[in-house]
């Protein structure tokens, strides 16, 4: 750590998608499940009752962002154990009806992980490829679902260069094929920032997490659809309908409602503000030889995916954290590995081992935009410079 | 609920085993984690590394309170996901090697449905039930422990009892009959109250919880000795050693790290407290006719289970509540469902009918105590004067 740099230059966090420091909004709710309406809803007296309603109140705040109901939320510990018990629940719960699995290669860690690990009990898994674009065709889902097929998983936005998919017609073209797959969704590095109605996409589980959008870290949930049945991931209790017991982590789940309700009231202002960043990322970084754009149009506001061709990725972050400026090399959930997203994409070498991830949040500014676009240009000059010397 | 009532006493929070109220050097610490060192710790710049180094911190202080190192800590949701991680993982990884799971019937219920679903699984188990003194006999244990034995699991303080389990020389027994049955230990209700050596009692999975010692709910820990393998409950990135991948929830370890410490240091004056507590609770408790103890004498100083037979726990409760004193019936997590380990004690049912936990932390006074005790004489009063009207 080069810690004169850092303290010369004033910190730009441009690393929203691997997390996001907690409001003080949020914070404020958090502090006040921990230390005032700290009851155990399993409790039979007013502190319990007491913890109970404010738990309810949050599955509201996280049903109603997703236009569903109340009793279809599931809080989890995060996306991972979300999108584990999504596909791990759903799978073993209809063993006896088939054994396939399809999902895409351009899936989180936690979907690829659950997904191979089902293939060790026996379950049969399909792995497509995204286009060039960055997403997965509705037709290939298609023609990939066969009579056996027990579940589809596709993510909405992509946590590396921000691709969409096309979830609704996703969800269309599989259940046109076999009208019983269920289609589960991994909307972590959507939801609360691009609207969300779970009905009219289709799909029948969703993971959405709290941290990417300024609640804690350590809470997220599963929207299961009603009479979606899934097998548990642990056992005891009866909370959450017994899906996913233990003791609520109430001021957890209030913080992420709370959280996503702020999203849901600034979608619009927040929209246009990450629309207006990429614009001047984008062009800024058209203008700086050396820098090519990885995310295609299209794709969510927020992320954007560029390479420095030449330049290995640890080596620009690091030069760039010099300089106080964070950004990631792939997700921040496979800590320095090479991009599997980008590879599926069918990127070259190059472009792949030098890519990074920027990703806005609803208060990042122009000035940390333009400090990045500097901070390439330094680093593309000086770190190509030492190359030339090197040889 | 009799707001009036309840507006009318202060609170007497006595149910403490069920959850406790977060301290505010806890909150504090929780506070800074998720609005200043806000960091992903996967992320490869600065600000990662800073959260990363919280974490570890965290891991230290949890490892110390156990006689653990470091590396053997894992953190997870809560004691539920770590009591499944330990009994479901250490079952999988070792299904070669033989079928049997030895545990008692006064288990959590995270322990019980864990082992029961690994019956489903084609596990063999077997439940122990305690001794009128409401401990598990280790003599018990090597009865049951043969050469096809995987796992025992045992916890060190019972939940509703307060009853304190002879783990080492449990251990040593299950360990004589046979050596490579491995020992988990669900300390949930035992730690930062009591002192902890795992090394010393010969255990090599032990469970904690954070929101019983004043740590925020959604958190816990499991110890895993070095070289004992269990298969993870869920897949996804690398972190906690693959054995429990997903962000980490830094916020809430460091809260925890931080509350094991605060117990460690008050240890031997919070003991005190709790003894005296407790004699005056049970002193008061005999002068009232009506009131039996259920707890044996020897158990942890911070749960006294009574009962005021003829008298439903629920009645009482709600009677309680309307003075403003919160105890619990039973466990928080069978959310009113009758004690099995009362009964596995062999308690009568009229007992276990009326049983009430009261429950201690370290800043229980002896004027709550004391209005328990009103609390119950007038109690047993009107209901059994209601009680001799209905006749």
């Amino acid at each position: 750590m080069e810690k004169t740099a850092q303290n010369a230059f004033p910190e730009a966090y441009l690393d929203h998608s691997a997390t996001t420091r907690v409001s003080s909004h949020v914070a404020q709710v958090v502090l006040e499940m921990m230390t005032e309406n700290y009851g155990n809803p399993s409790s039979l007296h007013h502190r319990g009752v007491l913890a109970q309603q404010a738990l309810e109140r949050a599955r509201r705040q996280i049903a109603s962002a997703l236009g569903a109901r109340e009793e279809e939320i599931i809080f989890t510990s995060g996306g991972t154990e979300a999108n584990n018990l999504a596909i791990q629940g759903l799978a073993r719960a209809r063993r006896r009806r088939g054994d396939g699995l399809v999902t895409s290669g351009m899936e989180h860690s936690s979907v690829l992980g659950a997904v191979h690990h089902m293939e060790e009990e026996g379950f049969r898994a399909v792995l497509l490829a995204p286009g060039p674009d960055g997403r997965i065709q509705p037709e290939s889902v298609a023609a990939a679902v066969d009579e056996k097929t027990l579940l589809v998983s596709c993510m909405l936005v992509n946590n590396e260069t921000g691709a969409v998919n096309p979830i609704g017609e996703i969800s269309a073209a599989a259940k046109a094929k076999n009208p019983d797959v269920v289609i589960h969704c991994d909307a972590v590095q959507a939801f609360g920032k691009l609207p969300i109605d779970v009905r009219r996409l289709g799909v029948d589980l969703m993971t959405v997490s709290g941290h990417k959008i300024h609640a804690p870290k350590g809470v997220g949930a599963l929207y299961v659809k009603k009479g979606v049945r899934l097998v548990p991931l642990v056992y005891g209790g009866s909370q959450e309908r017994a899906l996913r017991p233990g003791t609520e982590n109430v001021p957890l789940a209030c913080g992420f409602g709370a959280a996503a309700e702020d999203m849901l009231r600034g979608m619009a202002e927040n929209t246009a503000r990450f629309e207006a960043l990429r614009r001047r990322l984008i062009s800024g970084a058209e203008k700086i030889e050396g820098v090519c754009i990885n995310s295609a149009p299209g794709g969510a506001p927020y992320i954007v995916n560029l390479s420095c061709p030449g330049i290995r990725s640890e080596i620009m972050l690091h030069f760039l954290e010099g300089r106080g400026i964070y950004v990631s090399s792939g997700s921040a959930c496979s800590k320095g590995a090479k991009s599997h997203v980008l590879a599926a994409m069918g990127l070259g070498q190059e472009r792949i081992d030098s890519a990074l991830r920027v990703s806005f949040c609803r208060e990042s500014t122009e000035e940390e935009v333009d400090r990045l676009l500097e901070g390439l240009a330094a680093g593309i000059a000086m770190l190509e410079k030492n190359r030339g010397r090197q040889r």
